[in-house]
């Protein structure tokens, strides 16, 4: 027998203010939050939601990891997580990842406030590190939360000289027992994310709710020319191999990989020229390239694709193409269970709502390597994002933690029926 | 009635043993030569050339540009100039305008041991910073020669933050002096430069000398690109306005550019994009470009045509284009007198020859603006220079010197014969 939980709800007014107050910490006087991981603001802004955790019973830790976790057990032994990440890029919004962890605080506080318990308990999670702060690998916290550390290694120096492990260290975390913030993947049903969007397709849409489908793929590459530096003035141009002439036609190739039957998106943020000076034809060009899709072997096809134009462009230009794969972080479906809980929730509620999926990487898309993962969008005005012009409406931010916090309770009662109540009682730190 | 030359010829191993001692003066130990203007090794090698010069009569002084010129008195009133620049960029070959330097001592010092006496004096020039040491515009002590010295402010800042004025005066100029330097038009009747090609041809063809029919114009040209900054992953393409994807267009704009009825070259080489992160699509791009040509009117009709295409593809990609014509340095014809004296030298002495534009810019570029000119050129093996792997073969470097000798000596004949004596007896410091 189930209890009626219709009489539970979010309050709106102290979730938007407690993002304010968030957005307070760390500050940044050239506009916008920048509260990298680890930093003074980002240990600030840990403690102070450790502070409203414990105020609606969700007796926060913090691990090895330096992630915080919150855990208000249920009736049962089995748990449903949700959670985000409270650090920034430089400059950023008040809301990505900050987001995420109010709403599920809020969640918590509203079920401690109408002093309703799930089957569930529920385990509310900031991750440390999502951004990858100062040149690190980012996703720190949720890797160590699977057991992936060699993701996101320790011994990892970020750009100021300084490891990961130094950095987690002086966060209140402990780099040497990091494999002890391991999740324990036998007492969690289910992991469930809202995030804002990061992109233009629900606020383009008027849609209030995206339920994603899969979190995107992500294949990095790095592309390294040599061509033959040499006078501007002299070179004839049928004896030049322009290292930079050959980098624009990689350039135009990357951005025509995307269509019908290939990856969704694919871009070239980075490159270097060198000697970089203008009376010099270039003799050398570095490249970073991703291309990202929700389908793992489109992702590997559309690769492979890319591949195959780079080596005819270095063949016809008579230049050097060293090119590398890089990281590559796989796609994740989301669990039909907790796409149809959202889709069941949006509808009974009257609130608009589509499936998409999500082309940012998530911590969700870590957690998803071990546990059954769901995600939920609000909508970015105009799909900024990792901007200080980063927006959501008031209404859209409320609705998103109401659907949250239905959509757990949906969960509760779906995944309480069908899985049976096991042994495992405490969900990490094993 | 002139006297016979044919007895006075080059000495072939001191030349060749003084561009070895001066390739020792600013040697790199990351390899190369570093000789920037007016630092150590530029004065060190300025005042070892001073010795030389005194000790071949040619009476050196440095002017309040810090330019070191020689002179040696002719039987009559006129002048023939002929050198080039001491200064090199950061790690150089040995040659470039070294050799042209030493090889003009070499003309003085023939002549000296010849005991032969021109009809014309002869002027000899090390020019002070033609390369533009530390960022700054470069050919200083030429255009303080033909006095104009705006084109080489002494306000000027460098890399370093010092001002030209400041380098000059600690290299032994007086840059409150600068309008001193300047040369007296109407007392010197030619000057030619010998130097390295430093570009393909010669080598490629199998030519010994190089006659320069003009000496290249050149059109800088300042793009900034602004796009929209957006995140790499959730930005669809086809709401993406990619700068460096233009960038990419523009690239390939330029470098189809030259061709039949077109200019000569073009080059993109100075590329900066912003914020130059993997997974952001790039929102800002700087580019430095230039577009070269030995006619003036090709080069203004070159320029328009990449100023089209540039706003073409701004309108499709829905990109601002910020674009700002730079230094226009105009071509310079050589003076048809000068071409005739080589290639008459050459066809005389045996010499394989050729008539080619000049794609680098000289400091007969600027002496030019004032005074008829004339350039010569030997091979620069694959083309290379600017590069401790810069050479010539010895045998170049020796017949290069010989035919400035015999070009002077002819000009001294020709210019003597159709000029008539003037009241003016000194060239400079008027």
């Amino acid at each position: 027998m189930i209890a009626s939980t219709s009489h539970i709800s979010i309050d709106g007014d102290r979730l938007l203010d407690r993002i304010d107050q968030l957005s307070r910490i760390g500050a940044d006087p050239r506009g916008g939050v920048t509260r990298e991981a680890w930093g003074d603001a980002d240990v600030e802004a840990r403690d102070l939601v450790a502070r409203w955790m414990a105020a609606a019973d969700l007796r926060p830790t913090v691990d090895p990891a330096a992630n915080l976790v919150g855990r208000s057990p249920g009736h049962g032994d089995r748990w449903l997580a949700t959670g985000s990440h409270l650090d920034t890029v430089v400059q950023a919004g008040p809301l990505d990842g900050t987001y995420g962890v109010l709403a599920a605080l809020e969640v918590a506080s509203s079920l401690h406030d109408a002093g309703h318990h799930m089957q569930h308990g529920l385990l509310v999670a900031a991750f440390a590190n999502e951004e990858g702060a100062r040149g690190t690998s980012g996703m720190t916290g949720s890797y160590a939360c699977v057991g992936h550390t060699e993701e996101a290694p320790p011994d990892e120096v970020d750009d100021a000289g300084v490891t990961v492990g130094e950095r987690i260290l002086a966060a209140g975390g402990d780099p040497d027992r990091l494999r002890e913030a391991r999740w324990d993947p036998d007492a969690i049903d289910a992991f469930v994310e809202l995030h804002i969007e990061q992109g233009p397709v629900l606020h383009a849409n008027g849609t209030s709710i995206g339920v994603v489908s899969a979190i995107t793929g992500r294949q990095a590459l790095d592309l390294s020319i040599t061509g033959v530096a040499n006078h501007a003035g002299t070179t004839p141009m049928d004896l030049r191999h322009d290292a930079l002439a050959a980098a624009a036609d990689v350039v135009l190739a990357v951005e025509s990989l995307p269509g019908p039957g290939s990856v969704r998106v694919a871009t070239c943020g980075h490159l270097l020229v060198g000697p970089n000076v203008r009376n010099v034809v270039p003799g050398r060009v570095e490249m970073g390239i991703e291309l990202r899709d929700e389908d793992p072997e489109t992702l590997a096809a559309g690769t492979r694709r890319l591949i195959e134009r780079i080596d005819a462009v270095a063949a016809r230009r008579g230049v050097a193409m060293d090119r590398r794969l890089g990281q590559m972080v796989p796609p994740v479906t989301s669990d039909p269970r907790i796409v149809d809980a959202a889709r069941a929730v949006c509808e009974r509620t009257g609130t608009s709502w589509e499936l998409l999926p999500s082309g940012a990487g998530h911590d969700a898309q870590v957690i998803g390597r071990m546990l059954a993962v769901g995600m939920i969008f609000v909508p970015s005005i105009g799909g900024i994002s990792h901007s200080p012009r980063e927006r959501t409406d008031a209404h859209h931010l409320v609705a998103g933690a109401e659907v949250l916090l239905r959509t757990l309770l949906e969960l509760d009662e779906v995944l309480s029926a069908t899985v049976p109540p096991s042994s495992v009682g405490d969900p990490g730190f094993r």
